[in-house]
């Protein structure tokens, strides 16, 4: 007798997309794997495939917001919950606050607690506790876990986590949290003891952060309270003089919500280029617009600061791994970041480094350059299998 | 028959303090040097000494604000006119927009070009130019000459002045322009040609910002469109996660006026220590009082961030240069941030650094580290000097 497969669903949404993953419990194999782009911005598109990569879904179709993604996900499931019995949901959850330190099995009180700090992530909480609520509606046996975004940087130094700020505000929660932490984790965890003492992971994507790691903690990271500091990305600013947002505010006189939503989403590349965040449509473009060249220098001399700024807090470096879309597939930015770098003792060689190699340094390199692609679904599935055992 | 002397006076106006040096044409030896203190609050202070160190005016009384300090100085000059006749007076611009890259002399068009950017440094700049009306009202026949603190980074790269903002504000002038520009210059000088190719300069006083100079060229420099940027600074935050301030202002509902006040005078080693912004004090506390110990350990932490990004900015680093106030008096200080930077070639010397000994790293340090007093007056008298000789 074949014993009955379990599965955990791994959910993993964001403002304008829900990626997903099935793993089997306990081994952790991917059986199901997929993703809904474009929700709130036209006609959408579901698609879901196999462990072979066989499309068993593709719908396309308008999703206005998260809540229509979530529930064509859960109606295709339920449809199939004989064949895919769920015995686990996890989630990424943007924003932790202070007390969340660690993925938890969800209750009750727990969504009380997430909802208290709704403020922290206004943009992203609400519709994260939302697609919770409507798993558990609809999966009423399953567990859920939530897995924090911010929790891999809780043990920070406090001297990395404190802004120099009102100790009133910090007290409210307004300190340095960090973001893309179940990202690091997935690739401290591939890195295993290969990393060795000192480690800058670059997450370079639609979001960008990098995280200096010493002995497997996080100690520092560029981003910050909110996912619009530390470098440059696509289209948020990243870290400013203050200053400058006052000026916009007040001798501009631009109003602070339409400053809001121009620093998150028209700034970065995408205003330096004069319309495009992509970075491989700039790449495209950059051999005859200057405006694309130029976003592209920013980027990367941004980053290449800081890196220098992280290996400085690390004392310096042993390993710099790439890893996100950008990190994993322009060799070309990931040169022009380590270009001028070989102070650090960070070398790259050109045809590893083009093929995508897993390690891109030269064999002599003293700092190991390593291209790692992230699996944020199956860390939240590590988590969450863990979780539902107890 | 013994020629006539005549002098060159340097005017360095701060927002609660105006220091001025009187220096002989040719020469530029010093004849006088002085300071107001304490403008705007409370019982002023107005000392000038002589070469000597001889105190030659010590008066105490109200100064409400920079054009009473103003105005005492002149009188005080006036009334010995036939001892000290001024032939020139150089005054420190804090700010010369993007159209003034380097000093030069004072015309009515070049004020009224200087009124126009006004909005780029609404606190300082009305108050410089209404000194350099009353000067000229009062010498009529001294030239004048303005010296912009913003010119040394003038022509620093593109990729460093940018912001990833809206082409439309860069063109309105919103540009990273640092400052301490005049300090930065005096110091190059000084180094003259043993600095080698790449230097940090560390100019760390009531504000602090650190300028990046590759062959005598500012490349990159922390501060940017205000002084407000860059490094945590004694009462200024330094940069921030613009989600931070988006934050104050949309959930905290901090006015906008307000919190300019309270980033640029409330925050910082002030913020963090709970009052105190002086190092020299926060040093004294730092044993008993844990926040003071805070507030010293992020300022160091953050101005050794600041030493690797823009050592990343240089490709490596031979000369380190501490400056301003705290530069030049906490070994303390110098020791702490330059802890952990080993990687970097940077190695302090105990004892040459208690001594504030010209270099204060080891002779086998791979980067120099040295303490050079800054001299702000000198630098302007020097660019006055030139410039009304023609």
């Amino acid at each position: 007798m074949q014993e009955e497969r379990s599965f955990v669903l791994a959910v993993n949404g964001g403002s304008s997309s829900l990626k997903f993953g099935l793993y089997e419990t306990g081994s952790l194999n991917r059986e199901l794997s997929g993703e809904v782009q474009r929700i709130g911005d036209g006609e959408g598109h579901f698609e879901i495939r196999d462990a072979k990569d066989k499309v068993l879904a593709d719908i396309r179709k308008s999703f206005p917001d998260s809540r229509a993604a979530t529930g064509e996900l859960i109606d295709w499931l339920k449809e199939r919950s004989a064949r895919y019995p769920v015995a686990a949901i996890g989630h990424r959850i943007v924003q932790g606050g202070p007390a969340h330190r660690e993925p938890e099995l969800v209750t009750e009180e727990l969504l009380r607690s997430l909802e208290e700090i709704i403020e922290l992530a206004p943009n992203h909480l609400p519709a994260e506790l939302a697609t919770i609520r409507a798993f558990g509606k609809a999966f009423v046996q399953a567990a859920q876990a939530a897995c924090y975004d911010t929790a891999f940087h809780r043990e920070m130094p406090e001297y990395a986590q404190f802004y120099p700020i009102s100790p009133v505000w910090r007290k409210e929660g307004l300190i340095r949290y960090g973001f893309h932490g179940l990202s690091y984790e997935y690739i401290l965890q591939e890195l295993g003891k290969n990393g060795g003492e000192r480690i800058i992971v670059a997450h370079l994507g639609n979001g960008c952060s990098m995280a200096a790691v010493h002995a497997g903690r996080s100690i520092d990271t560029t981003m910050g309270l909110t996912p619009t500091g530390g470098l440059v990305m696509g289209t948020r600013s990243g870290d400013l003089d203050p200053g400058l947002v006052m000026y916009l505010l007040l001798q501009k006189k631009i109003p602070a919500e339409e400053l809001e939503q121009v620093l998150t989403h028209q700034s970065g590349m995408k205003a330096l280029s004069g319309g495009i965040s992509d970075v491989r449509e700039l790449l495209e473009r950059e051999i005859t617009d200057p405006n694309a060249a130029q976003a592209l220098t920013i980027f990367c001399y941004q980053a290449k600061k800081f890196i220098g700024s992280l290996a400085a807090a690390l004392g310096g470096l042993d390993t710099l791994v790439f890893t996100g879309g950008i990190g994993e597939h322009a060799p070309a930015i990931r040169s022009r970041i380590c270009e001028g770098l070989q102070f650090l003792g960070i070398a790259i060689d050109g045809p590893l480094n083009e093929a995508g190699a897993e390690i891109i340094s030269p064999a002599s390199g003293r700092v190991s350059v390593r291209v790692i692609p992230t699996n944020e679904e199956l860390m939240i599935a590590r988590h969450t299998d863990k979780l539902w055992r107890g």
